[in-house]
């Protein structure tokens, strides 16, 4: 029998890739997926894919639809939480209600359920803050100045409580900026999913500050590698970050993006945000030499196929829901 | 006119402290508590201190509460929150909904109300989790095991927030492991307390492990001091370990316990909880630094005045309630 591996989440903008590429290594999947998804979309969905994929409804807010979600099941990958990070500044308790309290019940379900291990999602855009230094490592402080950032790093002290208190095995994937197909281009996900939306509509661009802010972009198929390889990883780390190593500066992207398209982009300049950290890059050491983890797509590529996959009729997308 | 601080658990173990130490700095002070407490214990509470003191009869969870104590108010001293960490553990999303989302809620009400400095009581004890060295810098990453600890890291996430995306001044106190005359030690708040009410009911201790696990004890008075100096100061730092900066063991607080009140201890000694650090000892150089601060009462003379105070038929009490 082929093991099974639970994926909340599964149809949003990465749980799709996470999906296809636990297919690929031979895992049994069940995808959970919001009851409010629509059902045709749902089985277009699970027609998609090769390889053993159930495609199961439940909200992660309910109890009964999570626990049988988790019955008999021996991996989780959690693939939750907002998409839009800067939204939360207007409500900020939210996330609290929103991600941070379903999860510990999530967590409580899950030691109850017996499940071994529990992969998640965490943000290394978010959690650090303003970094002290670049790349950033995994033991550097965590000084979230975001709800989103916040409930992040309260999450994995959830996790790390549930380990610690219930043996509930937890490991956290700190993803820097994923990208690439199936970017829920239209919903404001991503500063490169947003410039590929905003050019195909002939929108201008917004460009926050003077563009020379910098992320670490790193392209969705290495980031699902790395949640497969999270599920097998056998050592005593807890916590790796999943990024290019590299801070890119935005003006440099849309300059990429420009390239790879063969089309000017209109920028539309505005001031800087209090709540954008002005530059990140993930140190990834850790997931190389733990997880034999390393991107293998370069950006300029990463940023072509994106855009290859964008003017394709029938991509596979995030369909029914964002984040499960 | 006298400038007015709003203290929030003001009449709680640390709180009546806390409210004393700003009056005597020449403070006006507003102490919220909580509606349901004793309305004779409360003038009593009142009358039991010299200065300019209004109980005000507030629910933190209130929003109607907290704005009437915070109109008018430029500083504000929060000290709410569990006064037993270890029961956290049995219902983990507990302090989310008591103290967490509360405290969100007010830090929104704070800016509403244009108060301009909050100064949080925070856990140095609780939010490091255990030490990568001793005494802890401020800077060591956060790791709390405990939903008690994960809470006040998610609190503080939140305060800097607060001040990033709307300039309200917050400062945080992360205290050690205060003791002292009026400690509510029926409540199992604090192993000195405790270790004194047993003693006083002629009960044994108990003690987890081999009794070698440490803490840094800090009295009362000098953490009260804290946080009047913390209400004037206007350099850039905003954290701030309080402790002793010295790691006590548990057994050699019991024995200085008995040296203190010449009777003997009876110890039952039950294996080690999960939840519980090995060893904590803050560094307290940027305290010192900062804010000029520094303890002045040695444990044993803190020992002495606790066993005094308990035994003295008038003592000033944490009436009413706990912690606000």
């Amino acid at each position: 029998m082929q093991q099974r591996v639970v994926i909340f989440g599964g149809t949003g903008f990465i749980g799709l890739h996470v999906v296809r590429a636990c297919l690929a290594a031979g895992y049994a999947v069940t995808a959970v997926v919001r009851p409010r998804g629509d059902r045709e979309n749902r089985s277009a969905f699970q027609e998609s894919f090769d390889g053993d994929l159930t495609v199961l409804s439940g909200d992660f807010t309910a109890k009964t639809d999570i626990r049988s979600a988790l019955t008999g099941a021996t991996d989780v990958i959690t693939l939750v939480g907002s998409t839009v990070p800067a939204t939360a500044v207007n409500d900020p308790a939210h996330e609290l209600f929103a991600t941070v309290l379903p999860y510990v019940q999530f967590l409580d379900l899950a030691v109850e359920c017996q499940v071994q291990r529990v992969v998640l999602a965490s943000s290394g855009g978010a959690i650090y803050g303003e970094p002290q230094r670049l790349p950033i490592p995994e033991g550097h402080p965590l000084n979230p100045i975001t709800p989103y950032g916040i409930a992040k790093a309260t999450i994995e002290g959830y996790c790390a409580f549930f380990e610690h208190q219930f043996g509930l095995d937890t490991r956290v994937l700190r993803l820097a900026n994923p990208y690439g197909p199936g970017q829920r281009v239209e919903a404001g996900q991503g500063v490169i999913g947003t410039t590929f939306h905003r050019l195909l509509e002939g929108q201008p661009v917004t460009v926050y500050g003077d563009g020379r802010i910098s992320r670490d972009f790193v392209f969705v198929e290495d980031v699902a590698d790395a949640f497969v390889r999270a599920l097998t990883y056998g050592g005593s780390e807890r916590t790796f970050n999943i990024g290019s190593g590299t801070a890119t500066e935005l003006r440099e992207v849309l300059a990429l993006i420009e390239e790879v398209t063969g089309q000017p982009i209109k920028r539309r300049m505005l001031p800087d945000r209090p709540f954008d950290v002005r530059a990140n890059a993930l140190d990834r050491s850790r997931a190389r030499a733990c997880l034999g983890w390393q991107p293998t797509t370069p950006l300029r590529d990463g940023l072509c196929r994106t855009w290859e996959a964008l003017r394709a009729p029938n991509q596979t997308r995030a369909v029914v829901d964002a984040d499960g």
